[in-house]
């Protein structure tokens, strides 16, 4: 069983056709992993819905927790990318190496609703990278797998890319 | 570097708008890789574009050989659902455990060009499974793993199962 | 008030991701006209979802006879394009010019359900074409209106193109 | 022959995925026409790629200056919903019933670029109704037609809808 912890971020972001703005409704998760054909054992909960540079130190201490009474092992949280990497910080501080749990943070850069695009293919790719990788917390972004401490957006190129 | 060895399948069947046929034109695993921001080192081969219940003993020995051939430890095999499990045990005969080489074949249900719904979704899967599981021939779909000889398409609901 | 009358043809074909055959289900108008946010007053009338290249004549009688039995002066038909053409000409010989019903008939190249391309386009046409149109019997496909009697397929362009 | 004058709107709003705001780039009519497998002479004109809240006096000068210099009778304008009642306004004043030229605007309420909904409906619609209204001054919306002095949009709903 995977238990995906939903936090907002450009993955769920809408149109509003009547201003012309973005916004959040709900979450496109359930919708998503149809789509897939996912049939692994996945339970969905929705912490938040917000845009991750609106996420405050309240917010990621709610994430940690959420995280240390789930009771799966194997945990995906989709999250904007912005600031991605701080929350996987304030995860992994907590959730060692060695540990029971492997957490796997997830996002897109464009909104599932404009046309899945990279929102199918990472989710896919996070759903699959917890079940394989070793207790600990990680980001799964462009097809790739970081550990929590290296990796960083690049924000000329919207792609994550490992700390030298 | 992974390598993408692409047979054809579902995956990259069209619509022919003259006479309302499927039909294969060419591969759209580099656009979808594009589409999923992948960043990962790729390299994609079309091998042949058929439908795998066309594939004969001959076409499953080429993608051996290619596979044996190959400079990469990762390959990605994209391929037809219905006999997907035949060509892994083609596979599975030659590179075995303890080998250098993992293998992982994946399709999909639905073409990518009429609404990427699980293509997407199962390349990331492939993609990343390849990066971390030990060295064998699997099957990546619906968001999970099986090992080569241990799986089945179940044909009335088209989903791959453990064979029990 | 506009009728639809719903007849089958590309617009409503379905992929069937069980055997990959295309097939008819339901059709898609309610669900194209909500997302064209089409506001004219319309009813939707499935009479049969078929292939056109299976309509028979009494499927024709069948399609004149509830126009003629409509209360509604615009009626359009949505149909597949192969024999649209013999359809629209059993329908010119009954409802001429100088009635009092204005017929349009129209079809799609491509699937709605495998990503609405010309269907969309031609459906927008057609139900504007017929609140304008004099009485009669047209063809609305490409962006053009053609009379009955002055129109055919081309088959090896699949573009309408009138009768010189 | 049928001139389209491009103004921008939602139209051709796209997603900046680096950060996560919508802008305009460059038009999608040509596309959109491809798609629609339209084979009406049409010639597109990029007039300005601006938002209707942002237009000016001067660019509703421009607009009218270029449909006067037009040589084609028959001109569609692609425009933000906002003010579209507004630039059909300057426009009636000039383009009189028993003039030359059919002028139809139309807009979407969905960027093209988040999945084609309305959009291509919407193209459709005006392409088809710019052939046959007599001259005067348009808006295509919603599937109808309306006289530039009797329509308004319902801020509310969205939907353009007749003054009474």
């Amino acid at each position: 069983m995977i238990r995906v912890l939903v936090t907002g971020g450009t993955f769920d972001k809408e149109y509003d056709e009547l201003n012309g703005s973005l916004f959040f409704r709900n979450t496109h998760l359930p919708e998503m992993l149809r789509l897939g054909r996912c049939h692994v054992d996945v339970v969905v909960e929705k912490l938040m819905m917000i845009d991750s540079l609106d996420m405050t130190p309240a917010d990621r201490a709610r994430i940690v927790e959420e995280c240390r009474v789930a009771a799966e092992s194997q945990i995906v949280i989709t999250h904007g990318t912005d600031t991605m990497v701080e929350t996987a910080r304030a995860l992994g501080d907590v959730f060692r190496p060695g540990g029971t749990k492997t957490i796997v943070l997830t996002g897109a850069m464009v909104p599932y609703a404009f046309g899945s695009s990279d929102g199918l293919f990472n989710l896919g790719s996070a759903i699959s990278f917890v079940q394989v990788l070793p207790a600990g917390v990680y980001i799964a972004m462009n097809g790739r797998y970081f550990s929590w401490d290296g990796v960083r957006k690049n924000r000329e190129t919207g792609v994550f890319e490992p700390v030298s």
